[in-house]
């Protein structure tokens, strides 16, 4: 019935779009979102599409898949738009062809390929979509479909873009661990990324909660540790998924999560994890004494030999699953009281060893592996560095080889990583976290059961906080839109900054709710990521991106994504109308 | 993809249940939600379901298709349960017959119609549900097929259940006019609160920003006012709606919001609408002076005699489409600035006129229409009587006929209302509201613009406040869970409540996120409407609602309802490892 009503839904939207008024008094016209850095089109105009529209292209693996799912895309889509377009047909001949030219067909996709494109649509002759690269190809296709509407189908011409992104990397981390995404959910996820001219797609695979991987070398991970038989990635599954990818111009980022955040592993191997399968915060401990920030404990040990040998096997096996240059190795949220729960441990910290030690040690066994024997750039949370009491010295993790991710304290952080040397990646809690503002997980809480109404005064109460989320409240998209990632910094610490992802942790999230977590938030994050979030004045633009991004959300759920609205039809149908000006 | 990858997710799940280690030392049962009121099962045993399971019951129009629709239901549903129940198969030939008794095959639905039932699965012989009415019988449908599950089907056996609702009011309020929703989509509504025993969906019908229902002698109100014809409700629709509930033991009760919330009236009559079309808080002008409460203008004008013409064809039309016996008149968010705006307004205002009278005027108009011709009960939003500035005198709406509807100020208008003698229905927003927590709507609000995090000293300020959300944060299950809807009032006044609705105001939801904005948090109201939220010795009973939530969750899921996750599927295999203990 979901299905049913959904498709009905996006049918009534589309079939009824041309009946709501337009305000004719502002000007609308056709756009492409994330908005280019450059866009010429002096009188607004449109050509037909011819029924043979066809896009010519040098043959590529992964470029010409893309190729033929634009034009399948353009000749069936008949976006809409809710407002319609003040833009003249012209009585010129129809568009037939987009040609491509690329100057070099064998650029991998790699973080800082080139990705600029230029594409004009004349009013007479053919479409020309220029780019150094197969990638800028994919970005300039992109916009092309989005300049495509209607029935019989337009094409806006008269047009030129230019374009390229502000920063390489723009991401979207997701976590398949603490609940399972079917492959399918995974590719929907890059589709829209891709149509969103996001890059890079973060897989936090594993966790505590589950090991969803299956590794050749060591297939009791998942296999004992997954949630099941159906609840698997399969070495098959992943090939897809990478293909997937580089023919949407995404990278698939694989992130095995260690030493902390490993309780899946015990199912496999209980004798190189600490702490697994025990209460995290058992009554009367001090926080400080927990055995987890949440529940789901277990960290591999680092003095267990067999940890490493266990280790190296799963390095291995990604380096040969995930071509990606970049490895992503966790290194978050060392909980001290999960190590301490080994007795080689409590040993080794009797005989005078630290907890930095312990962590360095783990370090030293795998970031030497994993940058010389596998040839990856290693990228771990800021915790590795920047945590207050589990943390390495600088010196055994070079910055010409390292990436940290930051998560806490927001703009903060950022400048500790850039001006400490380290290339940084935002996904700053306070901003690009998705999951935030849905109160918490944990059964038995007490503190929700309160029968007055807001109390403001005192953070920690229900009205007064943030209902519960450790990073509430919900980040909404105008949040996400307007975050600066290189805010404070100087011009030079800004050139560190590779860019940003937000982030959707599944404690409250599964196949139900993945879309609309997402999305249009991500595409927020996607607009100032490629061409920012000001106008040519200087300006904060979240205003005018308010209807661009509405009519954007509408063309997402029209492509099958299950996009959530934020505001309501009336609004997109009366630009302006819904604003505030206080 | 969406719907391939979400049939694949249900799959997945309920093939992989079985392969989840159960924790041996808990004690699991198969549950019903909403827990009944009294269950004896002494010893936890079950028995095969005969492939020629069939229920035996007497003819009636609308339990007929319930029985099949539950026949159809237990035979194709095969539950896994997340956890394997820990229960007995016995020996005993399977289950052939479930009977249904019913002492009363008249009773129409209305509120307060007996709900109550009693069923038993002996260990041999047939099932019987005993049932005063119709409805209390689809009540224990309901719970035997929550009985049922696993492949073969078992159901359990040497069970015995006596219950019956706590409040007669139990229900979920959707508004369809700042989004609008299919039929398909308020249908699977219906189902779902049917599941869970709730009894009223309190369809929001029209309001400021469009008119979806199509009324037979007032044709141009949908017609003009709507978002374009297929986002409409027929008279078939409505129809369709209707008897559907009926079907499933819901009262479909609708409200035409007046005479604020109507600016889409004006575009079929302009002249019965005060400030239509207006922005909503021009620059300059103080709150107190707005035009509306959120963007979106227009009050019926009450000293236009055409107005009354209008809205009793409306009213008319409405209670031939809509049998049940409570008509929501609406009435809240009077806006003095949308009446002022209108020069016959400012003429009787200037005359010495007040804007209680205003409003007394219009009612006076209407209610005894309501009340006398159409034979309702009245029920109205609480600012009717409670708004500080536009309210009527208490004498013009009797209490017999007058129910008011709370949705501010927690439990303190609850008492207000019950203790001045009306009966009240509980939403209130610090509690019911589904739809809080997600920021706000408003373009260019320049709030959201802030580089830093916490700043828990402002609630003005983004992370300080609740995010831009005016009623956040978000509602969590265990909120809505929590809430005595009759507290602080004394034993006579209770008597007065006559139930609760959770809300979902749709200026950020629409078909995208409708199941999982509603579900579960709306299952757990109707635990605590049916059968309290408190174990047998008084205390609240959260933290193993948590687990018994959690599998009804994942059993919505596979009945079709994208209900959304509440833990880590973890948390939900290893119940209480994700408890807290402080």
């Amino acid at each position: 019935m979901s299905r049913l009503s959904f498709s009905l839904f996006i049918s009534i939207i589309i079939s009824s779009c041309f009946l709501i008024n337009p305000i004719s008094s502002i000007q609308s016209q056709i756009n492409v979102w994330p908005k280019p850095r450059s866009i010429s089109w002096p009188n607004p105009q449109a050509t037909l599409l011819s029924p043979a529209f066809n896009i010519l292209s040098p043959y590529h693996q992964h470029l010409s898949p893309a190729v033929n799912r634009y034009l399948r895309l353009i000749q069936s889509e008949h976006h809409r738009p809710i407002v319609t377009p003040t833009v003249n047909l012209t009585s010129t001949p129809p568009l037939h062809f987009l040609t491509l030219s690329i100057s070099d067909l064998t650029a991998p996709l790699h973080h800082g390929v080139d990705e600029s494109y230029t594409l004009t649509i004349p009013t007479l002759g053919s479409a020309n979509l220029t780019a150094f690269t197969v990638w800028g190809a994919m970005r300039g296709l992109e916009s092309f479909s989005q300049l495509v509407w209607g029935d019989p189908l337009r094409v806006a011409s008269g047009l030129s873009v230019s374009d390229s992104p502000i920063f390489g990397h723009r991401g979207v981390m997701l976590d398949t661990s603490r609940n399972y995404y079917g492959v399918e959910d995974i590719l929907r996820t890059i589709e829209a990324m891709s149509a969103n001219k996001l890059n890079v797609f973060h897989w936090h695979i594993t966790d505590s909660h589950s090991f969803p991987l299956v590794l050749p070398s060591e297939p009791d991970l998942a296999g004992k540790g997954s949630y099941g038989p159906e609840m698997q990635y399969s070495p098959a599954d992943v090939k897809r998924v990478v293909e997937f990818g580089f023919e949407h111009g995404v990278r698939i980022l694989p992130e095995i999560d260690a030493p902390g955040h490993t309780g899946s592993w015990a199912e496999a191997y209980p004798e190189i994890v600490t702490c697994a399968n025990m209460f995290w915060w058992p009554a009367g401990v001090e926080w400080d004494d927990r055995f987890a920030s949440e529940p789901g404990t277990g960290h591999l040990n680092p003095l267990n030999p067999k940890t490493y040998q266990v280790l190296r096997n799963v390095l291995r096996d990604v380096a040969t699953l995930f071509p990606e240059p970049f490895y992503h190795a966790g290194a978050d949220e060392i909980i001290p009281g999960c190590w301490k729960a080994d007795p080689t441990v409590q040993t080794f910290l009797s005989n005078g060893g630290t907890l930095p030690q312990l962590l360095e040690i783990f370090v030293n066994s795998t970031f030497p592996y994993i940058v010389s024997q596998l040839n990856r750039t290693a990228v771990y949370w800021e915790d590795v560095l920047l945590d207050s009491t589990v943390k390495v010295d600088p010196s055994i993790l070079p910055p010409e080889n390292t990436i940290l991710q930051t998560w806490n304290n927001g703009p903060n952080n950022t400048k500790r990583i850039v001006s400490a040397g380290y290339r940084a990646i935002v996904s700053s809690s306070d901003f690009y976290y998705l999951d935030c503002g849905h109160g918490d997980f944990v059964g038995n809480d007490s503190r929700f059961d309160r029968q007055t109404g807001d109390d403001p005064g005192n953070p920690f109460n229900y009205n007064g906080g943030s209902g519960g989320s450790w990073c509430g409240p919900f980040k909404t998209w105008q949040r996400v839109y307007d975050y600066d990632i290189t805010y404070g910094l100087s011009e030079t610490e800004a050139k560190l900054v590779l860019g940003g992802e937000v982030a959707l942790w599944s404690e409250q999230a599964d196949p139900t709710v993945l879309d609309p977590r997402i999305w249009p938030r991500a595409s927020a994050m996607a607009e100032t990521l490629w061409s920012g979030n000001r106008d040519g004045t200087g300006m904060k633009r979240y205003a005018e991106a308010t209807d661009r991004l509405n009519e954007w959300r509408y063309r997402m759920v029209g492509r099958g994504i299950r996009a959530e609205p934020i505001q309501p039809l009336w609004c997109v149908s009366h630009p302006g109308m819904c604003n505030t000006v206080q």
